[in-house]
């Protein structure tokens, strides 16, 4: 078969690692013979239909290298939802590029745009390699053990949590509101729970969104841990519903809404919430974007197995596949080992997994230890800190 | 003259090198034959009262040494206020303890307290030496260069605005709001700044709270970084005013009213408001706490300097001073070089440096370069992120 070009392009939001899978996937290309050049799509779709294209294989290795350990999209990134009429376009840019194989970067609604470019390219007699790379800090792809981009920020907000929890410690002030990246799945506000040792650490309440509680609820548990440690931390998903599927009042993102994507303030309101109720003084942080993007809390195996997932994209399309994302197999807890499988896009497509219930307590505010086990290997150690004993 | 016994006590917010100051002072106390012991005061005033204390003279040398490195005040601290009848109760205490010297870590009120200590011993003919050790992540005393605490929370915001606004280019929204701790001194939504090297990097607007701005200024500024770069990327301070002297219609934290502590919206509040006026969409994120005390961003510098200080107040008492802090004189900023040396509690105590007039530009919206020459040191480098070129 004669040498192929091929296009990548990365779909929503960036994470800590999504440029490692960029780096993973030039690195893999630029060894197999397949390859002539790897154009990555500035912006996401938005590049693509534009025809906007750098080559990656001639960037530097230095360079490329350089972008591996960088948080952030070094092509760019998009929200752009596929339209019919774009699919036609796509595939007369790629008939008049020869571009034979296509990579896609991201969660579960970009591997529904990666399966329906699969299907057009098949349907329309044109030879196209179709292949996902999973790319999500929300860990909600199904059939993946974890998504990369998962850990890191799994990382930050647990280094969050402990930080946040000593000063609350050492300063004691009633009620301290973290409220953490998620939307409606609960495995990043879950992963804070790595912040503790001891039994008063931070975070006193973990509440994920699989649960939906009354603020009353949540009202009686500040309440407990306030008579108990004088004190009450609470890891709060910005994706968190009350009773009745609402979000407490707060303003929340409307990702199906893109005109409505506004500020949002779950954590804060549920501070004032708690104000009110309780008569106890409260303060709330929410670090936001900063949390899936921070270089130092980029966690070394999230960054391996990110590059490893784009090696293993560009050995699927040089073996000839198509409509299919590469997943990552758990082949054991400890020591921590994973392996690649290529799954097929229907298998994630638009699907959703989120946090499973045998992890979420009885009392619906904190994690099982099964969970800690499971995600300790994925964002690493979290030191505690030493402590004066009076 | 006998061997004396010393109380170290913390007021105010806690800070990433504290704990810095606090090994230093247990480093030379050690050192200096005038010590029998370094009683820390658990949880700052509060514990001074009820005579809870810990000897820090007696704490392994390597458990020191580790929170040295720590975040958080391994001591606790209280933002309580000194009533004139707890003046009485701690003098019982110091003689019944035989305590000879007494430091106090902290900002301009803290600074107050020590000097009324000071005075009170004075007027009671008890022999006390009192030496305040600065340290506030605001930067807001006088007479010093900086401030202990200062350097490590600009760091991390300076990197909070390069890795979100590094976000903010990968995916763009048209406005994004980062607002940053500082209460009402401009001097760490100032280091921001650090974040850029090109000329569309983050952030594009930087607002300091020592010049009140309308609403409609703001999002003027906004609109014309939106049409010149596609995007705007805003700093601002927890504390920034409006024209009237208001928040912007935000919950505020009130310092001076314990009871109305409250959780915080202000960079919500103006997203929301940018996005009412522009009718551009607008996200705002708050790390709040988790910026003050966040170890991987702790600056080098700040943690050396923050040991110097407690050292240099070890060092005074020993000499017989009294009624003074440890301040710092910047020798050099190339190559940096500060050292100590002492001022007049009186000289501190209330008193409050505002960021200069003169590192604000005329258009209200961004630092002078005489700025960044001056906190580079303090805060350490911000490494850049390598991009492709389209």
């Amino acid at each position: 078969m004669s040498r192929a070009n091929a296009v990548i392009a990365h779909g929503g939001g960036p994470t800590a690692v999504i440029n490692a899978s960029l780096a993973g996937l030039a690195s893999q290309c630029r060894s197999e013979a397949f390859f002539r050049s790897l154009l990555g799509a500035h912006f996401g779709l938005e590049g693509l239909l534009r025809g906007e294209f750098a080559d990656l294989l001639s960037v530097d290795a230095n360079e490329i290298h350089a972008i591996e350990q960088t948080p952030g999209s070094a092509i760019g990134s998009s929200r752009r939802k596929l339209e019919e009429r774009d699919l036609e376009q796509i595939l007369a840019i790629f008939r008049a590029r020869e571009v034979r194989a296509f990579f896609y970067t991201g969660g579960n609604g970009s591997m529904a745009t990666a399966l329906r470019v699969h299907q057009y390219a098949r349907s329309a007699g044109y030879e196209l390699s179709v292949i996902g790379i999973p790319k999500t800090i929300d860990n909600d792809l199904c059939v993946t053990d974890h998504t990369p981009g998962y850990g890191s920020t799994a990382r930050f907000f647990a280094h969050a949590a402990r930080d946040a929890g000593e000063d609350n410690r050492s300063l004691p002030s009633p009620i301290c509101v973290l409220e953490t990246l998620g939307r409606n799945a609960g495995w990043i506000v879950a992963a804070t729970a790595l912040a503790r040792r001891d039994e008063d650490d931070a975070p006193h309440l973990i509440y994920l969104p699989e649960r939906r509680l009354s603020l009353a609820r949540i009202a009686e548990d500040t309440r407990r841990m306030c008579s108990r440690w004088g004190r009450c931390f609470i890891a709060v998903c910005e994706g968190q519903l009350d009773e009745n599927g609402q979000p407490f009042g707060a303003d929340v993102d409307r990702p199906d809404v893109p005109q409505h994507r506004l500020a949002t303030n779950l954590g804060y309101t549920l501070a004032r919430l708690l104000t009110e109720t309780t008569g106890l003084r409260a303060r709330a942080e929410k670090p936001g974007i900063v949390g899936r993007c921070c270089g130092p809390f980029t966690s070394e195996t999230d960054r391996r197995e990110a590059f490893e997932c784009g090696m293993a994209a560009a050995r699927a399309a040089a073996g000839g596949e198509s409509g299919v994302m590469v997943a990552l197999r758990r082949e054991s807890t400890v020591p921590y080992f994973t392996t690649t499988f290529l799954t097929r896009l229907e298998s994630v497509a638009l699907t959703e997994r989120l946090f499973p219930e045998e992890w979420i307590t009885a009392e619906s505010n904190d994690v099982a230890a099964g969970f800690l086990e499971w995600v300790q290997p994925l964002a690493g150690k979290t030191a505690n800190y030493p402590r004066i004993r009076f």
